[in-house]
């Protein structure tokens, strides 16, 4: 794939998320006291995760503003704006489906749902994590922690608990399974899309970077 | 511009949003559990933005330790305080100003105010991305996804939902728009608000830095 | 100790007390409006204390997608699930035994309780300033000081306050018994227990990392 | 002053304000939702300040731990976890004597309390700029900003609005009286009080680190 490509696609996962998480914390959270906090983290992972491929901006402003001060060429500014406001609308799209789905944390969970809000924030926590602590043109930076973190804080936030366990992790699965509440067939299928998202996070990863 | 009034912008500017922020935090923000996290977020992302240039001290008691510890010329201690008090009280008119016009979320913003808090918290978010992301001599640093995420929390924090949305990105502002609240007027000033701020940002960074 | 062994033990460890805070958050802290931020802390300081030895993955999702990006040998990929799982288990048996011991601050500790949430999170801030802050494998990192500040946030959060003082620290627990509330003799248990964990830690870390 | 005594004023002075932090957390702070951030916050920013003085233990577990990994010479031991015994009692009675002098915000602050309150904060703020911004020991970290915006964070959270403005910063002082709540003469003796502060950190920094 085209080295051009590669930044559009990173811009338009990074919006996605942002937009998702914004939207997350506004319509389905049922606490809004961290939104601020959690939409600064999701900005400053996807930043850390895709800036060193595409400048991080997911912010068509912020494309302008780079356009301006010579950091971004003129021809991908279009591209960049594109691809940004389609990772908006498709994340508002997701976020009016959860917003359909959302139920009671102990009553039951939507099942559909649950396994698109395990799926998304496993496959972010992990492509997070290929971006910042695998690669050899970032090694030495002293983020990749932060921003694996912050992961986990925006899915803990944004789906957890309303849409999901938010476990984004087999080995929290089956420790929450053991804890107490979810019986053993929300954690089995947690356990697979967990891994499932993680195949695909490898995919996307070799796909944005061309590393083998 | 002399590279010593460059100094003097970067404090103005850096004092403005700190003092503006703890404002907002005071008498505009709805929810104050955060305040201590978003002040402590502004003083941070300004140091790391600032601090090459200046020294990011945006506080006169900083700046005369910094002299006592050589760390600042001596002609160079009273332009400091100066830069650094109007910078205070631009801000707390701003704020005064602000206070005049809130209105309640979902009822209705004051359209100039609105304009103003969009453009106010775009214009630093794309002024941190091209100071800290942009720059070849802060290259290799492990804080600017850390430092831009940080703009969003404090814009989020301090005026949105109650002056503006709080996009602070044309995407998010569409995002938004298919979320549900917004109507399609708002979403278009928000949106071109936004554009202009990045420009702007673009000027003050060439200005601040002597960069094209 | 074989160098594979060791990762073992870190991704062991690591699991143990991501799950560990994760129950604590859930089942035993009374404010759970943190809960996001101090899992997200929790992920964050463990990457960055493990990350160097074994990745610092602490989940098998994420290691089935380093797997895939071959950034994990392939007869490694089993052992590293297994040691999560383990971890995750056994976390679970810790908070379903802190639940029971769960007492109201003020009103008294139920001491065994006490003594091992005192234990484990001051083995874990110990630990983690070693791996951290001694080593000079990863000498000049720019995350020491927020990885060891991290602990305490977790440590605090999870268990200070309702299973124990929540010190973690000998100059605390004194500290605090001067202010007001604690006794003596609890104010003593806490800190021979803080002294033993120190030790506990160092054993551990020097068989994490084959130093002396 | 000797390489070793500089070495016990910092840990000294980092377990004071490790401790009056929790302490005015538990003990003067209205809303405890942020206390483990602010502590660890805390811990944070003085590991980055004093960490490459002295280690950054400010807890004698970990200086016990330092000490079995070889990290912390055997003669040291002892004179560092006096500095640090001795710095949480200084803290304690610093809380207690808040603790008498607290005021609700509005209605009036206890003067010597306020001025106290503003010089400790303050001190610290301009002892981690200098420590951690202006030394060619620590060049190039990309910690600065994190540290420095969290001692605000700390101050903030801390005594701000109970014991004090919390402005720890002249311009703030003078922001605030532009904005509404304070009295010209409460303005006046905070910017005094933060400026004699600044002088007297850039004293302690020349104690503590030998630099001119």
């Amino acid at each position: 794939m085209s080295e051009n490509f590669r930044k559009y696609i990173v811009e338009f996962i990074g919006t996605f998320f942002l937009v998702l998480t914004i939207g997350c914390m506004s319509y389905i959270s049922i606490d809004h006291t961290l939104a601020p906090i959690v939409i600064g983290a999701v900005l400053m992972f996807m930043v850390y995760a895709g800036g060193p491929i595409s400048g991080g901006h997911f912010n068509p402003a912020v494309s302008l503003a780079a356009r301006m001060r010579n950091a971004l060429p003129g021809n991908q500014l279009f591209p960049y704006m594109l691809a940004q406001f389609l990772g908006g609308i498709l994340a508002a799209c997701t976020v009016n489906y959860f917003a359909d789905g959302t139920s009671m944390p102990g009553i039951g969970f939507y099942l559909p749902a649950l396994i698109l809000a395990e799926f998304l924030f496993t496959f972010v926590l992990c492509y997070v994590v290929l971006l910042t602590a695998t690669r050899d043109e970032v090694r030495g930076n002293s983020y990749f922690g932060l921003a694996i973190g912050s992961t986990v804080l925006a899915g803990a936030a944004a789906v957890g608990g309303t849409i999901c366990l938010g476990a984004f992790n087999p080995a929290v699965a089956l420790g929450l399974t053991f804890m107490s509440g979810c019986c053993m067939k929300l954690c089995l299928i947690t356990i697979i899309t967990n891994l499932i998202a993680g195949a695909f996070a490898a995919w996307v990863f070799k796909i944005s970077t061309n590393e083998v």
